[in-house]
């Protein structure tokens, strides 16, 4: 194998489903393990799907405890990468999962995030045109949130065609996951079995400022975003549902053609057949994300619909098609197109 | 018990929940329970939770079985009541479940129903402004669609006050029982668990032309819903995302004082305290429905989201309720604002 | 409404049903509402589906505040119990929801608890000979466990009639609210929906040697139950598998027969028709526990499987059955044998 | 890629997991794919997750479809295989995952499926004493039954010590995808989210003979299974809780060597550390069978209980396994030990 990684914050979600990558990875050594307070716990109490690993022990994040890796995925709580990151040399592939250096405005992230910005990486979101080239060679990704993932593979071909008014209105389901491993009360699984609830409404969400800055960089003009997260009663996955008032005299073939377009070639972003609509479930533990469109003539809109799993395409899958492209391998090594159904 | 009253279509999961409230309500007697391929089953085999009523055998539904009751509930496939009505007596009250009375326009019904229309009863929606009256005395009654219940509480308020642009768009979450009880391979536990996915996009929904009625009413022009359905992985419940773009100089105090107003003084229809937004866990059995509200300043929208249950407040709920105003009852009789939870 | 009952513990989900229960019972009014760390949050945050209740404030579980009522629901943590009756005057019917006065034996009592036995009070489950009478005018409820609840209304007949030998095998599957609503990592929604996982294995679940006290009264001989509780990706019931080795010449009849007789004529525990088998669907909200039995003749065992829903039946549903016998009302009194499905 | 497979009953639950696996074995190339009523269909509209196979077509399944391959799966209904694979050459590896040629016993086979016994092939379980070496080079395999593999796993280290009486009783939990495809009301999401329910009780399930066969094979002497199983609200997954009287003397140290000893080196079937429980979810998608064991002292009983996926150790996973050793390739050659979770 040609590469040795560490995983920081191994104990959570998104470091779990890096290291469940990285073992059916065929380049990729499995490196330092480290976790913040379950530093020193066995990873097999922690993740016990990980078999292989059961018997590791997680260090402390330390940059002693990094060093000596080819690439360093952080999957750190937020704020705490450009640290870590200093800390690493420029010759090692940081790969952060977290939304410290996704956007490129200061003042988004500073409104959102409310501390000083650290900076922006190249963007971890091969398909979005200009992306892939941005990340061959690089030493530094930012990983996308879920919810962008999501939201810009089903919007950017109509705003890349021209086809799409700028203002878009979002509405995500997002399996519970996303919210991360610290135990809160309302992400019990007695709150949350049998219940549909939104959260972060009227445009607060952090991941709002991101699918703007992909879209409008596609679109070419400012747009906006009325976005709307809910919490679904399953553990993984993010259907996406986005809609756009179409530009007048768009058809419905030109946005099918639009469509197939831009996913043309796309191992991990599939436009579905006719009259085939995504589902959560055909994407679970794949790095694949579905997407269909419609054209609702009576109401004027592009209904486009995607469906990814949000730790694997939304997260640890995009992180390590990403590392593909910056270490020159294949971009779909170790990554899967198939998911585990039903 | 002042009134007898027969379910025809008591196997199915309309029938079954029109079941469970009238065996709580303290004025109604059940009379004959009707079936279709069913008739001849004991009902216990069938809808094993109304244990009172476990040992009562499914007739067929006939004339000759329903005569003889104050109200009869039909909980038929689309397409049947008309005839079955039209063998009561007009001195009978009949609550239909199905869609065949809803809709005023007979092209809307002609265009998402493909069959004649039958005719428009009053709407069993009291919250909306002019139903209560209508519903007083009357002795047909349409209840309304699940979604077009959630989808119409969730946004009339904006409208009523001239706050919202003509062009919604919302996504709503349903359980799977609004789907029926028939037994299709897209309905399996299999398949919905841990499943989020999509159904009737780009416009073609039934109930669209049922909120586009309700709301244009309302707003006193045409309006147009951009509506997409979408399955979840629960039994019950409707979480309703519903925005539309805000008047020129609308602020967020102007909305919450439109909503505040709107929903005065409804027992079954509640906006919540600022800051807490509706799960549909907190409606689970309950004929309530769970209002809140936003203005999103940067995207310019109003969003307004409802959570019900949908076999509740979203049929055989808003069936009693409306029975009780036909019948000259206390609107609120055998109904609860209390859900189970968690 | 000739009583006033208040509610220790009224944020946690044993509480919160309680209430759900209280609200819809005819002679009981509802009084004071403590919490601990919620003291001073109103109601409407922590228990969205009580809507009533909404703007209750939650007090401190003071002797103060619960002064002056009839009734007090202590809904607490195992060991505060005591301290709290004793404040509370001997003519207040105290309802203890938590385990501090099931058990007999002391020794019991310390092995499993590790704390000094407080004492044994009246055992709320009046299906099992002798309780009925025990709980009439009592000033003083232990209700039973979730678990005891189930096993012991599905194994009492086969042991009264003697038909059973002395060593039960117990497997049950509980929804998570029966863990509480205290949050840890294992019962994020994100770690149990998709999956059944065991715990308390060996023996050493707590509640176990209630059941070994039940049954054994019910035998008039000691007995053992191995015990193994498993976690169940739903929110609320328990399913309890429960076998015993069948005395020699025991036959189907004579088992059918013996459960007919314990349990004729009880309203909260019902044996299906032959052929029916109980699921905790059917129980949802319903104080009643459904049972049904079998003779595997090749193995030799008697099989009897107990339904019910852990909160009502189980816990709050129990307490109020017992209240209604202690305060001389209806046993049914406010209670539901319907449950919400599907 | 060496060797070309057939898959018959590709439609199905069963016959998806084994190309979901086969599309990652790096020896097998897919050949044809075949469906009953689903012929003609593309496998994209019925196995939305296996993305590189969308635009196959399935075939009828016809000797001359089928024939050509070096490996057929057969994913049939019961009763099928025993024609189709006399049609196969005799240097044909034909894996079957029916029930057809699992039982020795002529009488067990008519007793429980009602037909004219088709005779036995070595059997799927090579972690079951001397199945290894009968499965290496073998051109029949039966695959064993979901259940069967997780009982067996959990108590033949028990039987094979001596340390367990000839009488186990087991509870067993399993996903929905356990009953298949075929669409049946009380398979349906409405009626399983939420609920458990036990079914084919007091020893008719026809996996019990299965069961007996091969722990009284291990142990030497007739034994019997109590076997109740229950349908757990999930898609995939068995929990099976397993339970028999220690023999006099046992000790739990005796039993745990016992396991350490009988699972040690098995790749697919694991004795967790001390204190640590199986989840199903650990195994999601995954070939591995966790086991871990508990010596109850007060009830005298051995408490083993393990966690299996039903469609991947369960059936595709162990049909895999067992053509790998029947090739000669490495044994887990294209299966992983790692699941998706959470």
């Amino acid at each position: 194998m040609a590469f040795r990684a560490a995983v920081a914050g191994a104990s959570g979600y998104a470091g779990g489903e890096v290291l469940r990558l990285l073992l059916g990875h065929p380049e990729i050594e499995i490196g330092a393990l480290t976790g913040g307070s379950n530093a020193g716990s066995a990873l097999g109490a922690l993740q016990p799907h990980l078999l292989p690993l059961a018997d590791r022990i997680l260090q402390p994040t330390t940059p002693e405890v990094l060093a000596g890796h080819d690439v360093v995925f952080l999957a750190l709580p937020h704020g705490q990468s450009a640290a870590v990151a200093a800390a690493l040399g420029e010759d090692v592939l940081v790969v952060d999962c977290a939304a410290d250096f996704r956007l490129r405005d200061p003042a988004d992230w500073e409104r959102f995030y409310g501390s000083p910005h650290a900076g922006t990486w190249p963007y971890g979101l091969p398909e979005l045109p200009g992306h892939r080239d941005a990340l061959k060679g690089t030493k530094r990704i930012a990983v996308p949130g879920c919810y962008p993932t999501a939201v810009s593979l089903a919007l950017f071909p109509a705003y890349a065609a021209g086809l799409a008014e700028p203002e878009a209105v979002v509405v995500a389901a997002s399996g519970t996951s996303g919210a991360g491993k610290a135990a809160k009360p309302h992400l019990l699984g007695s709150e949350v079995m049998g219940s549909m609830s939104p959260y972060g409404v009227g445009g607060v969400h952090r991941h709002t400022p991101e699918m703007v800055q992909n879209l409008g960089a596609v679109a070419g003009e400012r747009i906006t975003v009325s976005f709307t997260p809910t919490l679904a009663p399953m553990s993984r996955g993010i259907l996406a549902t986005c809609t756009a008032k179409a530009r007048p005299g768009t058809t419905a073939a030109a946005v099918r053609a639009a469509y197939a377009d831009a996913l043309a070639g796309e191992p991990f972003a599939r436009l579905l057949p006719e009259g085939q609509w995504p589902a959560t479930s055909a994407v679970y533990g794949s790095n694949a994300a579905l997407v269909q469109v419609a054209l609702d003539e009576t109401a004027g809109r592009i209904v486009a619909i995607s469906a990814i799993d949000n730790l694997t395409k939304g997260t640890a899958g995009g992180a390590v098609q990403s590392m593909n492209l910056a270490l020159g391998l294949p971009e779909g090594l170790g990554l899967s197109q198939i998911g585990v159904a039903p």
